[in-house]
């Protein structure tokens, strides 16, 4: 029996344009989805790219118009991977339209904006997904599962990294996100340690940052300079509502990074290290093991690590990047038939963006502040 | 402008059949491709497996019979991903109906078998490609290009292994992969890393083989035992043509591995170093780095290495297993539209059996044998 | 010709005690050094103690009183491994007596003593050595030259650890390092995490530090328990005399680590990473090299890496920690001799003392502090 | 009450002879010796050149006569770290004077020269050692503990090599190690690898052998060349006595390796493997985990593994190779006081010998030979 269509209408064509697409056709292979996701409609600037777009990515249509593409009533998804600053507007107008929202992170450049987003997809009973991908790996879902079972016992300590180098090139030129509203480092990337710092051990509840701008001008691309202001480099001490204490850091002129989204955390009774550079690895200490027999153990990934065996049945082989965001694709779906509570909705991105916030003031007032808890 | 459709007939649903839908659905989305590569019939034991894989893997058609499918005008590509056994059989018929043929490795039992599969298809005039995917990573084409540009100076020695541990449980039951026709570890495993050593150094001429079991018995499944006699450790020592040595193993009880395709090749001007279990970083030392400041250098993935940049623009990001078969296909699409050369196709197969079964014959005969030539 | 004897008193037995002995008998046999080093006296608690230290050690003497073993005209040089709250009383009478002062870390539980103790030293004209051995090691030194030659560019971002789990077991006994003078992780082992940090990019001169008791009582070795108010985990955010910005942690409840001495420092060039846990190598990242090519060299250290080539004149074999020790006491003696500057003497100890307490005092008063510059 | 001295007299002052030099001064700290080992003379040259070395290196006399040195009365000990093909003479001579000899490996260039030099020493009832360095690790003490008491099941697979690049530039000139006679990859470091296979898995009983020169002429230092016909790459197939097969190499123009001892071990129930490049820590995995939570573990050397703790209290600290060597000659100690059985005695280097000439002599004629035991 055929599964119901359900109609993808997608903003923006850039690379996560893509990767939602790959997204989506890697989920309809490998998952049991409870619907059949179709490549409706793309929308891009101008007719021409959104024709070009369309037949490229496999879309049946494209248009220049994202309103239209919202209002479009075919379409049962709108999946938007534009620039943050369109966020708001192109999520209320879809909520407006009655569609279920995927929209890339940072769900929008200021938490009362993204507040905003999340009281109007829960007032009209949508289902909403913000691109949190590397919280998708199967090796993330088996840490949180260890540190929920107690296989850590209580946790004590933090360590969270994501670090790379994209801007580390003080030649590179002023873009959007250097703008002062949403942008820096510690929204851009640092939003990636902070969520994953709260799936594995909850809510954060105090924080003190420290965000730096190390490359003060930039050039804005017309052969003058433009003053930057946003942080170069966002770090954090923080609180977690179950006790334990921790640190994070995002920094994007880490030079020779390509991809250190790493952690540490340690409990009464193990410990666990993760690099996403290594990704398909998660390395575990158990206090338990016999003396003189004690390490950490190197866990690759493989089927007992769900849902990896859908993937692949054979330990070993490795997910790619593109497959977090089928694993991604495949929660949202099944989030909209019912089956599953939202992985993580406008509501928890919500959360980040108070979160990066939120340092981000720590850091100006020089000061510890509470967290506003959603 | 719409590409041309190519119907893809596949014959065998399991582990790699599913992959090679991952591999024809991630190629679709990824890569400009020549053809539209259309899931068109499946075939299975049964008319009920049929219709369940045809569902379940998105294709229009599901059969019970093989033949008809190979015989349907309407399918332009065999894909093969049956038991080894089978693969000459299917292969042929495919040849004779006209169809291009994409089979999984190993190519056939036996090297005799392989030779009037490739030289059917050579006749015929037909593309083939045998599926090799670990060849397919762009840190192999790295090392490939790398070598041949002279980086690493002349080549000297190189060592590779393939292990794994799937046979490691001396209670696993006998399979076709213990039929002393074509089984072993040596032909199941270490034909990889006899593939990946003559993808980065090119032919190897003479061999010295160590072919052993070391379980040998198994369960019938029926109550009973059965002796094993095809090898559990297949190793060899290497003459390759250029005049470096080196030496292969391949191993299917080796606990704890899952995924040990690994190599290293030294030259006179530095040398490389590689594992499956860390796909995307290729290490390299160049001994021309400066007096103490010499080192492996871990690189990692990025667009700089084609075709990586297709999957995703940003570096570190990482490929996965699945999208090494996609770059398979795309391969052998583009070989069908007369784009390019097979890159791995029957002869290649030939060749890699034809090792396979000089080291096993050298093994037995306790003595060196030249490698025929294809 | 006979080199000058050098008579050693040392106080104390324990850990560092025994590792000075090593250190001393290692130094005289590798390095050419301008004095020979001569176990002459070492005092313990009892007479009984004393002696068989002193047979088990090689120390001609042996005396229950270190009172006396100060004012022993035969001995040049006191070497105080005695617990950190005795090193003031013991460091000012030796001074007294006119003695060169090698006291291990840290130099005094309070910055103000150590203050003294300085001033002592200096106003009488001795030398002195304060025992941060993980400076010692050959490729600390390189990743120290690389920064100073500009290699990594101007330094931006540094983040520096130092975890170990020797009192992650909240039923260890309450000891001296547990003292709310001079006691807490950031002082034992957090102080060799600022010691590299300045050795490599120079003075720390603001920091906001963040101090956590994560177990608030021990047991008290007498069947009741007692509270611990020092800090488990102690964090800093860090601002460099150069501009640079970073983070430190010491913790020494950090399960699973027995020698995470770690850093990472990034440069607008190059970036360098070291863990202290395969402290015979260094990790670094050069920008120039050429694309598809680039990537964290792993360096093994060898002869070129002075004083490596002392040891053992092929590379790659290795030092150890007694090594280490081994170039400090060399590097003392050089400085007794007048030939090089105090490696690490007293007013650097008070350095690091001072910063020790100035983060404590930052994380109390929960706010940025300015580092006193000595 | 003080140890009896046991005057020590070496011959040879280059690398080794110092080395052991450091590992007497070591282990003389380090352990509780039945002995105090006394540097009493050293012997090298000139008498120039022997004084200089006695001042250098702290031996109490110099000489320029060998002979002289072995036949002192004083003297208890012989240690020969001259060149190999004076080792037979050397060491027979001080067995005729009645001394218990410490020899570098190779024990002798041919096994039959070894054969008579254990004979020599068993019938004289004088204690004998053999410099195999790397087998003085506790992490392969550990592994060998591990391996007898069942921990990894029974063994099955062994892949060991010993790859280092000091051969690997052509233009490096004609040396003893290429001497037709003793000379070449195997004996030189090959022979490490197979002391470690032993070590671990018990005797080798069957051998396969590739012995490949890869730079057959070199400078002879005189402006001309001389051609080499010694193995710069030695390669065996093994077949050991308990039932288990492998491989070794060993290889002295790996381009870029310095130290790459390692060793990989298989058995039923668990695996290990290590790297001298790492050479702290031991890997370890054990199929008895639980589902889900199996990997390797990095196990890093600490009190738990013997003799560590008598170096360092703490784990995690390190040892260097000079402590190996520590632990060398403390083992001897303890057999020439009878404390123990011989560690590595005259006996083990002939077998190592004898495994050397049987790969040489198995590679030369192209067929497998059993190793004829001692």
């Amino acid at each position: 029996m055929r599964k119901p269509a359900l109609n993808i209408g997608l903003i923006g064509t850039g690379f996560m344009g893509k990767t939602h697409v790959f997204g989506f056709a890697t989920a309809l292979r490998v998952f049991d989805l409870p619907y059949e996701p179709v490549l409706h409609s793309v929308a891009d600037r101008t007719p021409e790219l959104a024709a070009s777009a369309a037949a490229a990515l496999g879309f049946a249509h494209g248009t220049d118009d994202w309103r239209r593409l919202i209002e479009d009533p075919e379409i049962d998804v709108i999946d938007i991977t534009a620039p943050n600053a369109l966020h708001k507007e192109m999520a209320l107008a879809a909520i407006r339209a009655g569609k279920h929202v995927y929209c890339e992170k940072p769900l929008a450049p200021l938490a009362q904006d993204a507040l905003e987003m999340a009281l109007a997809a829960e007032a009209a009973g949508l289902k909403t997904q913000v691109g949190f991908n590397y919280l998708c790996n199967p090796m993330l879902s088996l840490a949180r599962e260890m540190i929920a079972a107690g296989e850590l016992g209580e946790i004590r300590g933090y360590r969270g990294i994501h670090c790379e180098d994209y801007m580390a090139d003080a030649s590179g030129t002023f873009s959007f996100r250097h703008d002062p509203a949403g942008g820096g480092a510690l929204a851009d990337i640092g939003s990636h340690a902070l969520a994953t710092a709260e799936y594995l051990c909850g809510p954060i509840i105090r924080v003190m940052g420290d965000c730096v701008t190390m490359i003060d001008s930039r050039p804005d691309g017309k052969g003058g300079t433009r003053p930057v202001v946003t942080d170069d480099v966002g770090r954090a001490f923080l609180r977690f509502e179950n006790g334990a204490t921790g640190s994070v850091e995002g920094n994007w002129i880490a030079t020779g990074r390509k991809m250190q989204h790493d952690f540490e955390v340690y409990g009464t009774k193990g410990a666990l290290t993760f690099s996403q550079e290594r990704f398909n690895e998660l390395h575990f200490y158990a206090a338990g093991d016999a003396s003189g027999r004690r390490g950490f153990r190197r866990i690759e990934a493989g089927p007992e690590h769900s849902p990896y065996g859908l993937f692949c049945v054979a330990p070993g082989h490795q997910l790619g990047f593109n497959d977090l965001k089928a694993i991604e694709v495949a929660g949202f779906l099944r989030t909209i038939a019912g089956e599953t509570p939202e992985p993580f909705g406008f509501r928890k991105g919500l959360g980040i963006q108070t979160l990066v916030e939120t340092i981000q003031k720590s850091s100006a007032a020089r000061q510890w502040l509470r967290v506003p808890q959603g």
